[in-house]
């Protein structure tokens, strides 16, 4: 079978660019899975290969991240969504107050979920600018059940450095920035990631836990949002989304292979090529604080907003996609995941070069 | 690209047999998606190209059912799972009662999620014969918010031939006979089913409702599991499961290709056939009642259950795959949905009647 040639240069925000040779081989498995003569999407999900491919996705981010005994890696339906308010439900008491912080839209939404189930109070926010920047010095109240942060906020393009300082529970959802570099688990209660960014395509949401925070709410949770039931069934409570789950699986071995290290460096360097033409080129100027600038989404607008379109024009002659930015924030976003090769990238900073020349 | 060539008889319980067209188009657009030169996997929800494929999956339900004004569809996540959730959610006032007739597992499964939420009242069982019928002459009490069923029981083979009379509103549980046959849809006002049977992979859950039924719990709803969250953004409130939504999509048009009628017919003949070799086979009988029996999935046992290995590995041989039955009800199951060809079905039968040859 013969590999369709990409040209296009992907900067999708999400669901996103994918490595080609996990494309490749999930699309190979639609027509046979594991020569077993059955396509991947044909298979009982209590078939032994794909029971397979689920310990394996699971024991895949046990070992990149070097996760020790006490943490549960689960693979979830509903996206980063239904976390919103499955942590709650799990973590929050009735009587409870859990600590947020806002640093966009998604973090809104988390909060709003929270809201209905109980007590939040929000800690600190970015709303005054717009969300362009990650508030600092953050002071939590010692007695919250957990701070809950979002650790890279793709509409914005803004990405915590430093973790905030706090004593109680930190609660993450990293959709947006998972395994583009390596994390220290440990300092975390639980860990969220919807796939469709750096680990696989959009229909699975991963979930890293630590066992002994849970079943201490006593509130009644309908069992496809608790916690302890995914662990206790090893992610099969009722049928995985089969191919999410094997795509991840994939995803996650190419993450392995390179390690987070060497992801991490290869992310550093094409923000940096990136960023660097942003703030030298005349026509350009970055949206965020410099030193909360996403390693994933590069936003950015133009001094002379007129000129979007006949920039967006360049971009499609040279086949680059998806660097629209976010409605609410306008001006464009290049997001540069772990797949994203540093040739398109270039092509980028080629193009802005290009249209400075002519435009500047 | 060549097709890779299936020879194994796949009669699995789900997820099941998926029209290899549809295996072969979803693998070429793991590829590439409408010529755009991106993989479907790799491009935003928001593309106009797959917001087309949402359009679509959704335009052909109502158009395959006939589906008049005033219902909407949904291709949601979590499974027939989290239905067993949102249902009472949605439809269930704290002070009122719901109905549910206990027809096996999922049933019983999907009143325990209810009775988290309020008061239930399984009206009628048929626990007293390991689930081997559908109860009749149900009495539904008028003044319930609704009545759930489950209109094909997978585990046991059992499936409804005729809906029970009830004044209230009806909500059923199709997950394993959706689109096996032409339904009257408007006599419910809940209709939902995994994709995984006869519609798609894993990783959808399509939902029909009427509209007007909806808001009137007066409950806080986290917004995943509200449905009128989801009418509202067109099942585009978070990032759809972009891969089972398009599958589900081509699966629709094979659907509509085909006419209700015409898989029903299908449908018949297969399970009439497989029925019809089961009573006259000496060496086996069917696990059901004769007037509930399933055209989906047709369950059996061994008239000497020491033969049960010997059976199972004249099945192998002859290329027969997912012929187990449930842990919880033995013998043997063949699910027989609707891209199931009757050739399949056909070498099942031969293998039986060799079976009874050489040992009958």
């Amino acid at each position: 079978m013969e590999m369709t040639k990409t040209k296009v240069h992907n900067f999708s925000a999400g669901p996103g660019i994918l490595p080609q040779e996990v494309v490749k081989q999930a699309s190979e498995a639609i027509l046979d899975f594991n020569n077993s003569g059955l396509s991947l999407i044909e298979v009982s999900h209590r078939d032994k290969d794909f029971m397979g491919v689920m310990d394996e996705a699971r024991n895949l981010v046990k070992e990149i991240l070097g996760l020790p005994d006490g943490y549960s890696v689960l693979f979830l339906q509903g996206g980063a969504s239904l976390q919103f308010s499955m942590v709650p439900f799990n973590l929050l008491r009735p009587e409870g107050t859990a600590a947020y912080i806002n640093t966009g839209v998604w973090a809104k939404k988390a909060q709003a979920e929270a809201k209905l189930l109980g007590n939040i109070n929000v800690i600190a926010s970015s709303e005054d600018k717009n969300h362009t920047y990650i508030p600092k010095n953050i002071v939590c109240p010692k007695e919250v059940d957990y701070l809950h942060i979002t650790t890279n906020n793709t509409i914005y393009g803004t990405q915590y450095k430093n973790m905030p300082n706090c004593e109680c529970m930190l609660v993450a959802d990293m959709s947006s920035d998972m395994f583009s570099k390596p994390i220290d688990a440990t300092k975390f209660g639980l860990i969220y990631a919807g796939a469709q960014k750096n680990m696989g395509p959009a229909g699975t949401t991963m979930v890293i836990v630590k066992n002994d925070l849970l079943g201490k709410t006593g509130r009644k949770i309908p069992s496809m949002l608790d916690y302890k039931i995914h662990i206790e069934n090893d992610s099969m409570f009722n049928t995985p989304p089969v191919f999410a789950v094997y795509v991840s699986m994939l995803t996650l071995r190419w993450i392995k292979k390179l390690g987070l290290k060497e992801i991490e460096r290869r992310n550093e360097e094409k923000a940096a090529l990136l960023y660097n033409e942003i703030d030298r080129n005349s026509m350009f100027k970055g949206a965020c604080e410099k030193e909360d600038r996403s390693l994933m989404n590069v936003t950015f607008v133009m001094n002379k907003p007129e000129l979007e379109d006949a920039f967006s024009k360049y971009l499609k002659q040279a086949n680059i996609s998806g660097l629209k930015g976010h409605r609410s924030v306008g001006g464009f976003r290049a997001s540069i995941y772990n797949a994203m090769p540093i040739e398109s990238v270039e092509v980028l900073v080629d193009v802005m070069r290009d249209f400075e020349k002519k435009n500047g």
